[in-house]
């Protein structure tokens, strides 16, 4: 099989060298483009010193594209830098992979609130995009990935929560008012630019909630487990910042139905994720780090029922920069392209 | 005044030497001995190098005690220890504040089921002694410790989750099935002892829950709470560790009752709090952070009401080991001996 | 006697927060003005939460300041930012501190070197006042300082370096050839603007030597160390980040002259620190460590002599954001107004 | 080719995981065995989690070990264990790659000096392998330990200090008196145990040297350096530990001689690592940092010289688990089989 082409928008930033460091492991695709609106000219490897000699790749400017060169195009670019880009690839015929949250939603309605979440204009660009895109948490959507010409990868906190409550919603097992998750990341969340709260040392002793109540990525949460309940769900979500560079900790919160048991729960999270290579259920009793997942594109969860209050937690692992990003992007480039899931995926961190 | 006399059991630990650096800086208050059971003879600033020249007394063995030569003493001790020797320092005429659970419960009932849950024998070694004992979260009982000889010092998580809630169910403003507890902690609440855990290469870059469902601290909770509530309240409590030293992040879930505006609860905690010198609360739009309050004593909190969903989040910092331990203490020393409460230990941290 | 009345210019910097954090602890000075060219109309307890309660007095723009209300003056500012505004307060009569390397220089010639070094222009804007300053190293030149109108206070790499080798250097024990200092600082000596070498992903897992061979630090170290050897003095200087917050570790490299015993530097060391408050001098066999001095204003060494190679390896620890910024300058002013030195400076940092 | 079958004895500590994890991607090499003393039952992946589905081989009591199953036997353990364990290997016809500092010495006599440094008795227990081994560095050794049976792998410090400055004293540009190796390395060179100086609230904010004239690795640093410089060289080394995870920089001291200038000193070490995997020598006026090199086999250098004091500063970085240790000693595999000395081994690390 020829290698799959890919050019990479927004190549400068942590989700492209994160695509990038990926790309190196992955056997059936290959790099042919490296755009950005900055370091033009520039190799990667002068931005990000520890690709010397492994991808010394000069950077183009976006608008320098060529859409043909490439098979799909990963855009690793901020809110509506997709959305102006895709209709260019898309024409030449190649599929995109989009991490913002333009492609994220498929009808103009849910876009424009979104968009008013984040400060940004309401109107979707090309709306006639959304009909061939799909919601690209691979767990969940797999099939419509497959058909798809657009994938709008999740937020990174969507991704570790709505992992960790779907199997509970989808099998009705849990009450559907008042679910909580309680979300904690690591700094690199925040992306490259350097910014006073993320200042070293402002941080290196610091945590602190955020957009307490409006985050975002809630309204992907509350529509993922909408789809699977059934009915209107609503989540409360807070965002957290913890002293550490990679990882999403969500511990989540959901009143068991009455007469749901233990065992009923775990049956059902077994089930419903038998086959992912990329989510690890660890067995009763135990619990999870992020020393566990850090670096892989794994989803770790752990279940725990406390018969007094018949409150469901659990916690769920990710590494935001791979299953929060650049390797779900490339779980759904496997997707697309109808590769077995895991394909240059499936490895463990490094530890310690 | 004559100085207040303090002794200080458990010297050695985290618990002692944050106390003996608290007493450097109070005016009424001076140290007059040092016991522990190991590191015998050995002046206090050969464990901790920073007391060179500040704190050089040497450590004693506990059972060379002399409880005549205290006016109170400090059980910087683990459970169990400060019930084996408040009997003789209270005989003695002294008063005794305990750091562990040891006092935390009035009744020999409630104290059984606190130690099932930590692994310890249920029997209390001097149960005759729970009747002059108080429990030392300040702000609620300050009244009560004035008339105690006994002080129980909080568990540093059970202060951040009740301060937090305290005025939301003392007025009757939110529905109490299905409180949550979310809290993290820095690695210092583990105390002194190295572990696998808190190894540095184990620690630096991870997070993670432990003793879901099962935390001893959640019964101080539910009994702080159901004493202000006047009806039973359970509280789902995860405790997780985060990679700092110092601070408690709790985040707090509560559903409003029905017509309750957030301008109703900010009026509540704002008359709550009206006099407390160690509790800010942050006006509405601000949220905290663990740099605002570590090394101090004060307790920070921020108030998110979310309309759609009805949900309050509190989120309340403090310093495990000042406000969570040591800082407790001497507040709770300054009440018993009708010291202004601030006493000494109103003072900012230093930043960065 | 009255309060000495204390203006601070650059309040908004990590130079100008360590400052009031330890006038909270001055008994005889006290904050009249802040300046900034920033923040204006704000309290510092906006920039720095920390602080409010502690100081929350409003930051006012420098160019509407009254040099009449101070006694003293300090320039938390950078470079030529203190020789500018100096003459106004010299002019008013107050003193002045001046955290820049503005006035670390008594001749227009050796400033003129220094600001080749960091990019400026050559000429000092201010040359008549450089007769009434000194070099505010104060172990070193306290009789000067107390004389002086205006202090240049010391670089903070320079703090640690030249207190290490000075006695050794006064004594003539040690070989002036090929004395090596090699400095690790914390990343609070970056000061408090965001950068990306210092942006917590970049940072927290990093370590790397900068400005090899060219640092302007080593003028003052060369200077100081030439005035007490009698003759020019050639360092070696490798300024080099580590994760951590506050603190620098100078390992510190001499030949000692045959026939120089360890007892005899020994002799020296105790001898030329016998009255200093600050300077902690371990005894033979220990090595000291950032957390014994963290958050003070003390100088840890040891020394290390190798009989083997001759070669003497002293181990200086500082707090750069105290001993090496606002501490020393504090220091500095106890000087000037013939206070004790240690007046308000003389407590041990937090442990943990 | 058929796969080499690796057996692992101390398979439980860092060095151990390290080499489990580089060999999942090395593509001649195959784990057939994994001993310990303690664990034993337990797969690999119950110790380290993050191995969970990539290595759960169980471990085997190192008693019970079967020296005929494997080509080749990697010691990860304590120094006096390899030479218990490797003549029972090399009996069966495997070759052994040790870790510890039982066969980087060639004489019974170099060893005993070096086994006095870390408190061992001064006796070599099987001399007679001492003949058909070779030091470990393969930069320097290549041929030898293609005919060598057993291999000592180098010091982690060593590693980095001996790369270093070896060009420069091979080519004779430097003198050889006073050469200072300052180096500081990471809290996982310290290994897995839990210790007081280890846990992270005592380091996360810590630096400190130690054993300050008394490593023991200066001996093979001074013993590789002779060996270039043909006569004897003392080298003064201090070993300092700071708060991050994985990294050495070693910041290298030497004195150029006379006439010797700056591009003699590039071009020598140009040629001298022209064909190295594994060294980056950086171009003039470039510096490197731990976040280059984090993960990998590769060692970054700088070279800094100072016309004005004909001072070379080097600046040396590597991964102490990695090219400091397991994947030294991969490559040195590579080397015993002959095969190309980057399999398996040239890959970039993740950022951030």
């Amino acid at each position: 099989m020829p290698q799959i082409r890919v050019a990479l928008v927004g190549a400068g930033g942590y989700g492209g060298v994160g695509l990038v460091e990926l790309l190196l492991k992955h056997p059936d695709a290959e790099l042919v483009a490296l755009y950005d609106v900055e370091s033009i000219g520039l190799p990667l490897s002068q931005l990000y010193p520890h690709l010397q000699g492994f991808c010394d790749m000069p950077i183009t400017h976006v608008d320098d594209r060529d859409p043909s060169l490439a098979d799909v195009a990963f855009m690793a670019t901020p809110d509506r830098v997709g959305m102006e880009l895709a209709p260019d690839f898309v024409a030449a015929g190649a599929r995109v992979i989009d991490y913002s949250g333009d492609f994220r939603f498929s009808s103009e309605e849910m876009y424009a609130e979104y968009a008013v979440r984040i400060g940004k204009p309401p109107q979707h660009e090309c709306p006639n995009l959304l009909p061939i895109s799909e919601y690209g948490l691979t767990e969940l959507h797999r099939e419509g990935i497959r058909k798809a010409t657009i994938v709008g990868n999740p937020g990174c906190f969507a991704v570790s929560c709505i992992l960790g409550l779907a199997p509970a919603v989808e099998g009705g097992l849990v009450e559907l008012e008042a679910l909580v998750c309680d979300a904690k990341t690591g700094v690199s969340g925040a992306g490259k630019k350097p910014n006073p709260a993320f200042h070293f040392p402002a941080r290196y002793d610091n945590m602190n909630a955020y957009k307490l109540t409006g985050h975002q990525h809630v309204m992907e949460i509350e529509r993922e487990l909408g789809q699977l309940a059934g009915e209107d769900v609503q989540v409360t979500f807070t965002p957290q910042v913890v002293p550490l560079c990679r990882g999403i900790m969500s511990t989540l919160y959901a009143r068991l139905k009455e007469g749901v048991h233990s065992q009923d729960l775990r049956d059902q999270y077994e089930t419903f994720f038998a086959d992912e290579p990329f989510v690890r259920l660890l067995p009763e009793g135990k619990t999870g780090s992020n020393n566990d997942i850090r670096g892989t594109n794994l989803c770790e969860l752990s279940l725990h029922t406390d018969e007094r209050t018949r409150m469901l937690t659990i916690v769920s692992h990710i590494d935001n920069l791979v299953k929060g990003q650049a390797g779900s992007a490339l779980q759904n480039l496997n997707a697309l392209f109808r590769l077995p899931e895991s394909t240059g995926l499936l490895f463990p961190g490094r530890y310690p």
